[in-house]
């Protein structure tokens, strides 16, 4: 077989892998956004059947011969990078016995259901045993890879690709030497959280600032789709098919709008990839941490700044009835108001990194046996008292909040603060090309997002976060931006001493 | 191989065409109401892929080899006829080469491409050599099929399973004879369209309309929705997920509800099929005709019915402003009131059968010859004149109006007549076990449903129509019902003799 034919087989497969990829994710936006309740039973089998055949395909004999010839061909630069992101994938699982395999999928879908009942009921006894199998079978799981590094290490690098244990216990011991204090100086301040947060907004008032933050964020709706759905999230279709929910909150409306923009990070991100990698899984293998960069970066270093703000808000006051007497200083301190809470996916900025190191300390612990399932949930408030101040009054606010866990993800958690540590890293770098705030009081976001584009989006997946934060912003991973951000941000807000 | 095991390896297969089939589904509804466009060129070319892999499943080696072995055994009576069924379709196209296959799909691409500008342009003759192809290549396609019969009949075969050129020819001779002379006793009567059907009406005063009717039809939004789309359709997802869009017209507000009563009349066939056939081939193999009788029963039989809008008239006269000075028998007269037009989609129910009669008279001439595409356009605007009283001013609004024949459908057109006239004969069947006009006046449409549900819907694709009308009605295809029905009603309405 000659390098063509074999490219061009790589070539048909990747595009019935991106087939069966485009029908799930349809079928899945479907599902979380309008499909009717009551067919849902027969769609999840009919997807899960599909999600079969995809699997197949990804893991043929003959895929994996033509994945293993093409690593040792002489390729171009992306093409070889792509064949070994797939190779690499290929590699965690393609020595796992099928019967651990379908054992190990069992067990997760087990333990959701046993979760779901658990948190709801704040039992972590009922959770605990499968949390205990949990981490035995992801250890053995891990095991069949012909990789010797300590299996958190693995699981970190599954999540984060070049990113290690160590790099972690660099960032998050900085976390706690600076930002823990820090952040004790703002909550003795006993500053109460403004009430028009709380104040009633009419959905319909709700939709027009979305409209407003469309416009202003140059979100095209011929590329994208603003839906509704339990929880936001984003959805991405194509480059240029990135689609956005939102969730309503009429005694939240805050909340929406900063999920809202969030999520519009994501879907910018995605579309703003290199046309040509369209079908192919470079398009969209970009990593966890990588993508929550963006997301956070549009969210808070930019959404939650006074620049962002400054021009479109007279609109938006004009819009809300629940804003007419507050000014835009008030605003944005309300938006970037600190409060130490119990739930991770509702705290503020400057608290969330918190959330994620205790997530961290206790998962490093469970794999490298300094701590047990055991007295597990004495060991999560402890740490929530000891960094946050308060102690849940149950596991239901504790450690049983997050699914994570019960579907085998560990390692995942530690992405999210990347991400955030990510952004103020790259917004140091396009501070230096860029004034930002001009931008945003000029109403340009187009030049941000060009510049996003010309430096991160369009390489999808092409490079491991360690290679374009070298290449954009001269340095490997550095956390000391991130930290200084804070710092500088919030002792502005609250005048406290960084 | 056991008998079991055939069975067990038919239904793996059919369960996995039915997970593609909910895919393309999916992907096909989600384009066709809110998807971006810009992400069109690159969606429709992954559903293509899609399509061609359900295509190879559907007619690989190994599922023909089942099937011919499986038409050989002694099965259950529902697993016999759905055998037969795929046999049939089997049987129509593994003769064909290849090559011819591949010629015939790229004519269809081209020619609907062709129609779409000859269309535009008024222009048949850019058409017309394109239509002569497209016979020609339709008889060669057809010719490589183990059937003598000729080429017409097998079509509308294809299209209405036992259905015979004779039969269509005594329906249509029917109509031609006591329908177009009764129809000019209408016209002659010159009465003019009531002024009230073309008043502005908001969209969101519709969408009340709607919603006063989704629940007088019993159509239950845990297993519905109801979208929008540029034309609207129904779209069957499984028994428990049936949706219907609508498209608002602000000044032909009454055109809006009839379309979705029409489709919701899809939705409900579909809804109401025995759940054991849930992911089998049965569940959704009813013909055009039978589904069309559905369709149309929904939105003439019933929806332009006394009775249908006496009960819930006043709230509709609440909500719709444009209605405030029209009564309920005003309204019922305007609903149907009688035209002579062009355009067969915008037909009423009296003419509509005579736009279709055309069709079926061209295409059956196409096909045994006595007519040629040469100087078509001229047959059609003759036919029109005679049948219609009316003459399009250009072939725009003649010949070049339907799709249908540039995608190589013939024999299709004449399964919409049809199905209004099954739905006659239903009304008929129904109104000996039930006292139709009494349920509508009850708000009772559920007793309609269930009607429908035990005699008809829960069939699904079980049975062929003769054999259906045969059991339910006593005697098979009688078109006596629907034009007694037809006469019946329109005299009344218009005071004109039968």
């Amino acid at each position: 077989m000659t390098i063509e034919t074999k490219l061009q087989q790589f070539k048909e497969v990747s595009e019935k892998i991106s087939a069966y990829s485009l029908a799930l994710t349809t079928l899945n936006w479907d599902s979380s956004t309008i499909a009717p309740k009551k067919g849902a039973a027969y769609r999840n089998k009919m997807a899960a059947l599909l999600a079969g055949e995809l699997f197949s395909i990804e893991n043929s004999p003959e895929f994996i011969a033509l994945i293993d010839d093409l690593f040792t061909e002489t390729l171009d630069d992306v093409t070889m990078r792509e064949i070994r992101q797939i190779k690499r994938n290929l590699d965690k699982s393609r020595y796992i016995p099928k019967d651990v395999f379908v054992e190990y999928a069992q067990l997760t879908r087990d333990a959701e259901n046993v979760w779901e009942t658990a948190r709801d009921n704040h039992d972590y006894e009922a959770f605990k045993p499968y949390l205990k199998k949990l981490i035995e079978m992801t250890k053995k799981v891990v095991s069949y890879r012909k990789d010797t590094r300590p299996v958190y290490h693995q699981l970190i690098d599954d999540f984060e690709i070049g990113i290690t244990i160590e790099d972690y216990d660099v960032f998050f011991n900085k976390l706690k030497a600076e930002i823990v204090p820090f952040l004790h100086k703002i909550i003795d301040k006993k500053i109460t959280e403004p009430a028009w947060l709380s104040r009633n907004v009419p959905i319909e008032q709700q939709r027009e600032v979305v409209e407003i933050l469309m416009d202003y964020l140059n979100y095209d709706k011929g590329s994208g789709y603003i839906g509704e759905s339990a929880h936001p999230f984003s959805s991405h279709f194509s480059v240029h098919d990135n689609r956005v929910t939102v969730r309503y909150h009429e005694d939240m409306f805050t909340s929406s709008i900063f999920a809202l923009i969030h999520e519009v990070g994501h879907a910018t991100y995605n579309g703003q990839v290199d046309e040509a990698y369209q079908g192919r899984a470079i398009a969209d293998s970009m990593t966890y941490g990588m993508h929550e960069s963006q997301s956070r970066l549009y969210e808070n270093m930019l959404g939650r700044s006074r620049s962002f703000w400054s021009g479109i808000y007279p609109k938006v006051q004009q819009t809300v009835d629940a804003l007419h007497d507050v000014s835009l200083d008030d605003f944005i301190q309300g938006i970037n108001h600190v409060a130490c809470s119990l739930i991770r996916i509702e705290a503020d900025e400057l608290t969330y990194p918190l959330h994620i190191m205790v997530r961290y300390e206790i998962e490093q612990g469970l794999f490298n046996g300094t701590l047990d399932v055991e007295g597990l949930d004495q060991v999560w408030s402890d740490k929530y008292e000891e960094y946050l101040g308060i102690r849940p009054p149950h596991n239901g606010l504790g450690i049983l909040q997050d699914i994570h866990w019960s579907g085998g993800a560990f390692g995942y958690f530690p992405t999210y603060a990347l991400g955030s540590a990510y952004s103020a890293q790259w917004m140091n770098a396009m501070r230096k090309d860029l004034d930002v705030e001009k931008c945003l009081e000029n109403n340009d976001f187009k030049s941000v997002n060009d510049w996003l584009k010309n430096h991160i989006h369009r390489h999808g997946g092409v490079y491991k976060p360690n290679e374009l934060l070298l290449a954009v912003t001269g340095e490997t991973f550095n956390p000391q931006y991130y930290v200084d951000y804070l710092k500088e941000k919030y002792s502005r807000l609250f005048d406290v001493s960084e």
